[in-house]
């Protein structure tokens, strides 16, 4: 990017105002969205057969390994940290965790940090009128099928600046470049707290009218096939499902947002500007060697109790890749996640039950969460996380979503979790709430995701599925989908 | 605070929904904008009287100490950090900042820690319809003139939780309790990060109807009789400043606003977005022991070549405290700063140069700050800040608002810097801008701020003081004020 270059905030319309909302990019949304079956590219039906033949172009193989078969990769003499010879990409330190909040005033865990601000971008462009989206086929070693769909660009900062001297990055001048396009969404989010220290990326979508060149690994897709995509078990990554969470409501605008929910927009900012000044906490950066309730073995840094994850590594063979081959440490945690929102209508206006939880990891400490987030054999029968046996309990008909999708396997190993919207019966949706519980609608939800770094990435990923399916309907029924 | 209470997003209107934006809001404040002379306590002559006749109660003396005449803190013997033996209050440390932005790329300072989240509060009241706020004639030993016009509450949370042991901070329950009143405000606000490492407070404005026990440090003032009150020089405090900024705009709401401006909205977050994600920055803090460029003396902690600041120690004799008086540290920038937005009305829609400006202790590293805020001294005439010459160049016809402001009295000594917004003429308003400037409406620099943690304490300032010389308009001629 040259720094000189002036800026688009500056160059366009530096002499005239305009609009500050446009309703083009609404109305873009909402056609996208209801094709579900096709796009001009690729029918829905022969996605499957397109993303199978993507697999059998790059066959991938990756297996676990000991540390001491990792190249370039080494645990440092003093701070045992599991760092890479050339100084970037990431790092597996340790992390102490003191706060008032909570059952566990200390905790210590395993953490990877990752100094620096990825881009996940999405290209979108009209074909025939219609919003498409650039979509990659792409191969990730934690992933439990390898190939998913992942967002036009995915890359860190090491990668886009090619500090390891593979392939440039495809498309990334759409989005780090005086920018070819109109930008339909650009904003900070975090990455998962539990296991990322303060990590967050730069979440982008730009429409550009370029004759885009196409490339066997990509595809256009309607905002519609996508979501139709949802609905199927580990299809879209975690990036690409947080990237559609910062779009604009389809409906959005000043004089079409639902003006109706149960707390006014000002209250739900209280709630979480209290929540996340309630409890002290003392978050620091630990040396992973020594790290108290974890110990390191020739294959693996774990607990030894079965709970939460270990720190393992890999080898991976895959042609897809901007760099043929390497070996590289994942988190994997142990057994399948349940994350849930608890779902409502009050008044006709759908609403979700969030909950403000604190991560360590997370660039402010405290962020809105689904109502359940957890693995449930990490807990006790005794202490079992509030919500989670009313989720697991719903009958067929409260379960308006359930699909299982596993996170950014570029650094966790077959972390899949079931994700699930479930109705609250009246009863359930009528009970008082400890504090750091509160009924927000979606369109609040919305707005607090497209403020940035005040929704963890489980949540926008529910947001999403929430967003696929909702059946587009005329502004003027608009009750808040 | 009892954290099993029912939580008021809970509570209120648990089954019914309501309107989203509050039209009563923008009416109150609109109508308390407009008393300017008078509210039903105190007529805005009688101030300064009034403010005198309080500093007369609570004569107090602010002497330099040695370090070592310091009481309860001390430097630690491995790191030489500077804490208290409670553990509490804050710490100077250092900081290491290494980054790929700007001329230097690294660099070593002092730093102040608190890692507790503080509350700033104002306590709001309705007498004969117009809308009061209750403000505090406060001593804090930094400021010029010790005693300065506080927010209602001003506390840390050890102050609150008293673990000073000293009185407890009057009113305060109505801001950490279940809440007695409806709240205007409540937002996570940045302190000055190049003296505090990532502190950020809560800026609170709770409205009240219960009968408010009265106390003689304290006035009820209405929103015009601040604004008069901000045309006048080190008056209204840095506290209070950054609280009224988080008020929402006097016409707000979604069929109030503006709806124009030189970049969309979605335009103007992508801007902060990259360049939140532009540069590489690597922040760390060290011990404040051995500290590159830094040394120590008997009375202060000083580059020694008369820039930037000081760390230096007093010793305070005060009545008005919840303690009677006291020892500790202060940071004592040399040299008054100048802080300044330039603006210009585009299409009659007013609009400031904002500088998206990276500072080592902020939570976000980048926020938007004034077009210039520096101490000129610490520059040398070839190395001179963008814009600072025609800001000091400006004929009076052009300055619409200049006074001296000092920032936050307990940490910060003989802090002032002069707060100036200056009319940009046309061609400076049709040049070219770097990367890291752009041109926002002022209804976007208000909606950043209202997002919390996007907007630096300075140009909160500025932003209160552009609203104080706003003529109140009726919503339909509204342009943006």
């Amino acid at each position: 990017m040259d720094p000189t270059a002036p800026n688009r905030v500056a160059s366009v319309g530096h002499r005239q105002t305009g609009p500050r909302w446009d309703r083009r990019t609404a109305d873009l949304l909402a056609g996208s969205a209801q094709l579900t079956d096709e796009g001009t590219q690729l029918a829905t039906a022969d996605f499957a057969g397109w993303l199978a033949h993507r697999g059998r172009e790059h066959a991938s193989s990756v297996r676990r390994i000991d540390f001491t078969d990792l190249k370039g990769w080494h645990f440092l003499g003093q701070t045992g940290n599991l760092v890479h010879q050339s100084g970037r990409f990431f790092t597996v330190e340790g992390l102490r965790v003191r706060t008032s909040a909570g059952l566990f005033p200390e905790w210590h865990q395993p953490i990877i940090r990752q100094p620096e601000v990825g881009i996940l971008g999405i290209l979108a462009k009209e074909f025939d009128g219609v919003l498409h989206f650039l979509m990659q086929a792409k191969m990730e070693p934690g992933n439990p099928n390898l190939l998913q769909l992942s967002p036009t660009v995915q890359a860190t900062r090491s990668n886009y600046t090619r500090a390891h001297r593979g392939s440039p990055v495809r498309y990334v001048e759409y989005f780090t470049g005086p920018r070819r396009g109109r930008v339909l969404a650009d904003v900070l989010q975090s990455e998962h707290g539990s296991w990322f220290y303060r990590k967050h990326n730069r979440n982008v979508i730009v429409e550009t009218r370029d004759e885009v060149p196409p490339h066997p690994d990509f595809c256009w897709l309607t905002l519609g096939q996508l979501h139709e995509l949802l609905q199927r078990d580990n299809v879209v990554n975690m990036d690409s499902r947080t990237v559609l969470s910062s779009l604009p409501a389809a409906a959005d605008g000043p004089d079409r947002r639902p003006a109706r929910a149960l707390s006014p927009d000002t209250e739900v900012l209280s709630w979480l500007t209290e929540q996340r000044s309630t409890h002290d906490w003392t978050i620091a950066p630990v040396p992973l060697a020594g790290l108290p309730d974890w110990h390191r073995t020739e294959r693996e840094i774990t607990r030894g109790d079965g709970r939460f994850f270990d720190v393992v590594a890999v080898a991976v063979d895959a042609a897809s890749r901007e760099v043929p081959s390497w070996t590289q440490p994942l988190i994997e945690p142990h057994g399948e996640g349940v994350t849930a929102f608890l779902v409502h209508d009050f008044d006709g206006v759908p609403h979700v039950l969030a909950h403000a939880r604190m991560e360590g990891g997370l660039p402010l400490v405290v962020e809105v969460a689904p109502t359940v987030q957890c693995v449930p054999e990490n807990h006790p029968a005794d202490k079992r996380p509030r919500y989670l046996d009313q989720v697991l309990a719903a009958r067929p008909a409260q379960v308006r979503y359930s699909a299982r999708h596993s996170e950014e396997g570029g650094r966790f190993r077959n972390a899949v979790s079931r994700y699930l919207l479930v109705d609250a019966d009246e009863a359930l949706a009528a009970e008082p709430l400890a504090p750091e519980y509160a009924w927000l609608s979606v369109r609040q939800l919305e707005r607090l995701t497209g403020a940035g770094l005040s929704v963890n990435v489980q949540a926008r990923t529910l947001l999403t599925c929430l967003r696929s399916m909702a059946k587009p309907v005329p502004a003027a029924d608009d009750k808040g989908w």
